[in-house]
């Protein structure tokens, strides 16, 4: 039923033990990356600076992960990254987005299988906006990671909304 | 003590017919937007969009709040609005912020006594990242707002991981 009582055989209800605290944080810890993950949105690390913009737009997205000639995850590219580079004097066309990204290994991740509560820790604790959300791949003696969704503080205040309309347990 | 349990003098516990869902629900709209919002970060309506963009990186904000010169609040401004001007061919320091800035009365807000759902829900509906938490004044016949602080989907997402860590009845 509700959580706070369970029944036994021969025996009837008995109160679990548990409070309400405890319910939210095991609800909290229910709720899964892989059901709530959006669409990451990728760009070549072959693009330039503007492709970067214009795609930033184009997908309405607030970060774009950038993947190498493989398809696997090389960077990451912030709305304030592409900020900072519109404000110098070069060409946007001529710059490549790989000059601006943040680079592996310094990419902070999460996996489909962590729960939503451990990316929203991420978040905070590193101070982003986006995670991307990968699958580890070998490829030879190296690990290299598939981007297959993204989770950002969107996704977060979504799942936030959502206890407050309906919850199931 | 749970809520699901409550005492009567003579009678002893019943059950007070609140499942756990109801009981979630209360906690998440317990959570009122004075106890959360951060420092709204403004800027005046005579700035340059290069002096928007400046603040932004000293500040680490995504959003800027504009005010006039009563220190009302005129309009809001984006990462994106600043990327989009970053993107023309102008002098940023030659370009008023005004002209850039969503101008009231287009701006959505909320007040400090609101819910944080009720905040979170306004986010993700008119897909914005940051809300001012304003204050009515009366101007004569007008109702001007005064900016007293600022609810961000970061400030949604500590709001969610604090559910996880612990919380208090």
């Amino acid at each position: 039923m509700s959580g706070f009582l369970d029944a036994r055989p021969r025996v009837g209800y008995f109160y679990t033990g548990k409070d309400s605290n405890q319910l939210i944080k095991e609800q909290v810890n229910k709720k899964i990356v892989k059901d709530y993950k959006a669409q990451p949105i990728v760009i070549s690390e072959s693009s330039s600076v503007y492709d970067g913009i214009c795609t930033l737009f184009l997908e309405d997205v607030g970060t774009l992960f950038v993947v190498n000639n493989m398809g696997h995850l090389a960077g990451v590219v912030s709305r304030k990254d592409l900020l900072r580079a519109a404000l110098g004097k070069q060409n946007l066309t001529d710059i490549p987005i790989s000059i601006i990204m943040t680079r592996m290994p310094n990419i902070i991740t999460c996996t489909a299988e962590e729960s939503l509560l451990e990316a929203a820790k991420k978040l905070i604790d590193y101070q982003i906006d986006s995670l991307p959300v990968v699958r580890a791949v070998q490829n030879g003696n190296r690990t290299v990671f598939e981007v297959i969704g993204r989770v950002t503080k969107t996704t977060i205040t979504k799942g936030f909304v959502e206890f407050g309309n309906e919850v199931t347990i």
